[in-house]
């Protein structure tokens, strides 16, 4: 144990040393090591997936679930969706060196903010082994070095991924300590990196609540954690009942499993007659099971509809279930979102301006919609390529989190001999 | 105890309550309220001036220092430049509802980025009263709900200006409870206040580092503190001799005891036999003690000059007082930076374009200096208006932090029926 933390606390080191220099390594180097670990990936596929077996044996042997063990699993299909997914992190635009709030002052000093990694960013992350090879090549695009713990299943695979990372990345001219992968599985070394301040920036926790809140708790440095996403849509008195059915449709129905979307249906009173079996047909077919309040539960008694608990408002489901509620005003509709919401995607369906303008400055989210589905919180479709996750606190970045939000910045003054008077 | 921290958690709450108000008042009104702040100081001197005056008498009584008096003791000519900061902060322009990063996405989707307030902010501040004014009117302008907490030597004093501030907000439009001062002096209290996450978005603390440590390793919530500050001066080979004179006598004396001021010198060994002589003179003229390596020293024969010790290397002087130290290149002086400097100002003194590029690049710190003095780190210099302080830490704000570094963004999307394929 204590040779494991030494030999912790030397590749923090050693990575907080390699971060100085990638810092400052021009785009074109960056990328030239993100096209050689994409092709790495493919022609090293035989030592990946004979790691891979080995895991994947363990895991049948340990009786892992079926979904556990698929989110484990890797073929050289998903090799190549990997190889993809950094070709375009390599296609993306550099955020280093970005000069912005430029500005000469009235005595000829000239400042600006320039963007800058943030240094060294710890990974501390569950099963899917793709996590080692989307973040090693965010974190190599933005000039961060990186230090990679998985978990103890996929422990095999991770370090053969890591291997070819690291091998790839050298070769196309990033230094081999930028990252850096940690294979004993002794649990107190998450306890022992989470206080390691002076060599690692920032802890991203990918992975369970439980993870999250270990993390979220116990670390010494920044946290950048994507939060739970308890989302609602609200369709007004004004709303184009078609669009509304087809929105919230989409929100709940397109994948039910992630964290934008639609867990709660708020419904005007004056338009539920209609509007509440309009979407229940919808939704039958698919079969997704209401949870409704009083109001909604009457006006949907042809339909199968379960009546609400109190513990179904400001639950996040991931599953084909929707937690339905009938309001008499926006103004309702926006204190259940207050009360209920957690930060990440909140909706409305109107074709009154001012409601919709009421709605996005009022309510408190990362983000909100007008007359759109809540699943386009993504930072692949917010066009900002690749993603470290989706940010529910309001500290340094809200909402999707892409390369920009891996870096800092510094301020650059440039005098001629100024001194204060 | 139990009915001060019930006291405190229904601040909190109300606090919470008043941000949702205070987040959309138009900026005419918020300016209105500060206007109103500002002439209340001075209509309502008596009773604040008569407050402070028994704060002052007790603190006579318990012998405090001079310094610390001199920082208590409030007179009309210090509330009327009280009364002037506030009327600045009146004068800048609102952050809020800034609209930026704005993009349409293929499918019509409409994107952007709005700036809006945190919510509400926790200040735990030690004994100078003008912290309750200047804090008070920053959330105010940013939007920002407030809970003081001040010393208890000043108990009365902010007490005073507490009420004053909060009826003057009232009677311009802002909700009351968005300013909340607690007036119980239980210590216990601060420990309560650093967990109360759900109601407290940020947690300010302004004074020593005994007090920003507590605050820092306690917090549940978001800490924004002002660091140390360690500064080096480096004057390159090429360097202009008579501007690095000057920058490094205004860096070491124009104002000593501030966090920007030059605490170690670095000069090339090329040019240290001219140079040291030159800043030398200078500083003896200002009564500056220099701490200096070997050769520094042997140079400096002829003047009144200390060998350095270990401890001299990365200390903060806040005095009179300067390391120097001779280096062979501004590598050198690169990695001493790198090991010492506490990530607040570092200047470099040339001629050279690539040097100044290079140190620019690669010197890791809140704000880095070609030929100017590290006094000018200051938000009022930077252009941002007033300061809540300078951050030392890369995470949401770098440097001196004014009014937007209260601020995060919300995410609005505006679509008319997209639905995710």
């Amino acid at each position: 144990m204590q040779s494991a933390i030494k030999e912790l606390e030397n590749k923090a080191k050693a990575a907080k040393a390699a971060s100085r220099k990638l810092a400052h390594l021009p785009t074109e180097v960056k990328n030239k090591a993100l096209v050689t670990i994409a092709e790495s990936l493919i022609t090293r596929e035989g030592e990946i997936l004979d790691a891979n077996r080995l895991d994947c044996g363990d895991a049948k042997a340990s009786s892992m679930d079926d979904a556990m063990l698929d989110r484990l699993v890797l073929d050289s299909s998903r090799l190549q969706s990997m190889a993809d997914d950094v070709r375009t992190v390599a296609s993306l635009p550099d955020p280093v060196g970005e000069a912005f709030d430029a500005k000469v002052l009235p005595n000829g000093l000239r400042i600006e903010k320039r963007r800058v990694p943030l240094g060294v960013i710890g990974v501390i992350f569950e099963s899917r082994p793709n996590v080692t090879v989307d973040i090693s090549s965010l974190c190599l695009k933005s000039g961060n070095a990186v230090i990679l713990r998985g978990g103890k299943e996929a422990l095999r695979s991770n370090s053969a991924l890591a291997m070819v990372i690291k091998e790839a990345a050298q070769a196309g001219g990033v230094p081999g300590d930028a990252i850096q992968f940690i294979e004993s599985p002794e649990r107190e070394l998450v306890s022992r990196m989470l206080k390691m301040n002076e060599n690692i920036d920032l802890i991203i926790p990918r992975g369970g609540e439980q993870l999250v809140a270990l993390v979220t708790e116990n670390a010494a440095m920044p946290v950048l954690a994507s939060g739970v996403g308890i989302c609602h849509t609200y369709v007004d008195r004004t709303a184009d009942l078609e669009k509304a059915v087809a929105i919230a449709f989409n929100a709940k129905v397109q994948r039910p499993t992630v964290c934008n979307a639609l867990d709660c249906l708020l419904v005007h009173s004056e338009i539920a007659e209609r509007y509440l079996p309009m979407i229940a047909t919808e939704w039958a077919k698919a079969r997704v099971e209401m949870h409704c309040d009083e109001r909604a539960l009457k006006i949907l008694s042809n339909f199968k509809a379960f009546p609400a608990t109190d513990s179904d408002w400001g639950k996040e489901f991931l599953a084909l279930i929707a937690a339905v509620k009938v309001v008499d005003s926006v103004d309702e509709a926006m204190e259940h979102i207050a009360r209920y919401n957690s930060g990440h995607s909140e909706a409305i369906i109107t074709e009154n301006y001012s409601t919709a303008h009421r709605f996005l400055e009022e309510v408190d989210a990362a983000c909100v919609y007008v007359n759109a589905s809540t699943r386009f919180t993504d930072g692949g479709q917010f066009g900002l390529g690749a993603e470290v996750g989706i940010s529910t606190q309001k500290f340094h970045a809200r909402g999707p989190m892409g390369l920009k939000e891996l870096t800092t910045y510094k301020w650059v003054i440039m005098g001629n001999g100024q001194v204060r008077p």
